[in-house]
């Protein structure tokens, strides 16, 4: 199995996709780690985190032109730096010298490359991106989908966006039936927009090796009865950014709460607190569940946050080769084949 | 004034409004408080509640025949039962027998019968409901408009939410010049669906009395950098029930770590952290802020959570009177007619 990072891409590059590089390396002895970005700023990043010994033999270097700003408008900076890390993380996948690619760098860009350079399987209509929620699952995981690929989805996306959904919860999340529940505001058949009365029409008659739930409320996510979320981008978009707001304001005002314990004197107890709060602020942060995936296209393309460390990269690694091994595209090839109309 | 409370709506009725009525009584002694609900059930429960002393002589009972479930379809609902305590407290606006209402019943009744009941404001198109979040604004509060009125809007609809927004935030939450942003998956000018794109454009276009700061993100909403956020009654309602959702899980989660320290016999310390949780939920529990507005009709209308307790729903009182003081409705009229097209 070969794997790209992208050295250049998040904010804390290349320090932290080099550490990641790394991690995956020792993790993975039989797997191959390219690290693509410019030679010039990535080999000494990796000697230096690397150290005496040097790197590992199982990580290569894929050398690239420059790399995408993380705000640049992502299809005139594809046209414009075709050379960049992430075109060449895509052409990579393209051409088979790799099985999976992750990046934490320009989400629109990834996607946007991985649209243009790759193929959508066959039967999809739209590739959707996965966020992994901690949940109170069986599994521990919540995916919501889309959170960002589609703006704009037909019923269609919705239904298939359930279907590769409950494939990952299955093959990468071990759920045996995941249950896959379409994001509306009630629960009740007669409310929603009419996206979601017809989407939930297609679910009834197509169905699928997944058990369907019918609406769900945004609470739903975390609540633990549905191990898949389906939604438009626009609306999962701003369900994953009110979520990572609210969790990290809250943790913030708690933090300071402990602070000022600690600092009136009651040491021990409120730094155990503190350690506490910094295994939640780990579980609940979404970065660390191992990316998304965009799921939909001929590869495999984990996308992370931006602000993702080394080691939320090195399990986003893990990820796309469990979804390389699982083969989890020929499973939703075959899984839209068997229910389409 | 007289403000009507339903004494049967939320899942806590009829104890909590019935406390709610007297607290607000005794907030405010020169109001009239109509306890909204049929007499059987209201009597004796204010009874219970004022104890030996009787209720204060600025309550009034105002007989209704049943109530609408939390979870009934509201058209129908209201049909069956016009007799029933939300289409009551919507008579009495309607009638000038109350300036304001305060709910905690089926949102979807509470809107659907002033709908049907009330007539909009002068130039309003639809009304929308604002959610009060906490935010890390001066105000420290954030409004965020429809959150479920309107699942379907046009872009008019947008710009007279942040018309109306920003007359609350002016009003209510006491903001010079509020600053309203619009709800996207990205600040860039170019991202975000059809809908975003030409919201946009009207808002760039017609102006108001408030700063438009154009696209902002979810995690924006309690970022403290604007007081208005505008979007689609669907999206908005989706991010209520995450953002309640994350917050409970993660208290939820942080409390059972303080137990466990308690129990581990670090009794004080881990007490006294329960205690500053305690008042860090009420801080960030959305039911506390004093209920959400429904802007846009003829009449003051505060829809409440439906887990309210009394102080939730005596706030609602409180900030619906604020809103008849303040003339908002007034207010909006004008400001939608300064900056008709």
């Amino acid at each position: 199995m070969r794997i790209a990072i992208d050295a250049l891409g998040g904010d804390l590059a290349p320090a932290e996709p080099v550490k990641a590089a790394l991690e995956s390396a020792a993790r993975h002895p039989d797997y191959t780690v390219l690290l693509v970005g410019e030679r010039a700023t990535v080999e000494p990043a990796l000697a230096a985190a690397a150290g005496g010994g040097g790197a590992p033999g199982n990580i290569e270097l894929v050398d690239s032109e420059g790399f995408i700003a993380m705000h640049a408008e992502p299809v005139s900076a594809l046209r414009k730096q075709p050379g960049a890390s992430i075109p060449v993380c895509v052409g990579l996948l393209k051409s088979g010298g790799a099985d999976a690619m992750v990046s934490a760098g320009n989400t629109g860009a990834v996607v946007a490359g991985s649209m243009f350079g790759l193929n959508r399987l066959p039967g999809v209509r739209r590739p959707g991106i996965a966020a992994v929620f901690p949940a109170l699952t069986e599994a521990g995981r919540c995916l919501l989908i889309d959170v960002g690929a589609n703006v704009s989805c037909k019923p269609v996306n919705l239904y298939q966006y359930g279907v590769m959904g409950s494939a990952f919860a299955r093959l990468i999340l071990g759920v045996a039936t995941p249950k896959v529940g379409l994001l509306s505001i009630g629960e009740e058949e007669g409310k929603g927009n009419l996206l979601v009365k017809e989407t939930r029409r297609l679910f009834a008659e197509r169905g699928g090796a997944f058990e369907f739930r019918g609406n769900v409320e945004g609470r739903d996510i975390f609540g633990g009865d549905v191990d898949v979320v389906v939604c438009e981008g626009f609306v999962g978009n701003a369900i994953l950014k009110v979520a990572e707001g609210v969790s990290e304001t809250l943790l913030r005002t708690i933090k300071a709460e402990v602070q000022q314990m600690v600092a009136g004197g009651d040491g021990g107890d409120g730094q155990a607190l503190g350690a506490a709060l910094k295994r939640l602020k780990q579980k609940t942060d979404y970065a660390e569940a191992g990316g998304a995936p965009l799921l939909g296209m001929t590869g495999h393309v984990q996308i992370c946050h931006g602000r993702s460390d080394g080691r939320a990269i090195a399990n986003a690694v893990t990820s796309a080769a469990r979804m390389v091994e699982q083969k989890i595209n020929e499973r939703i090839t075959e899984a839209l084949h068997a229910h389409a109309t």
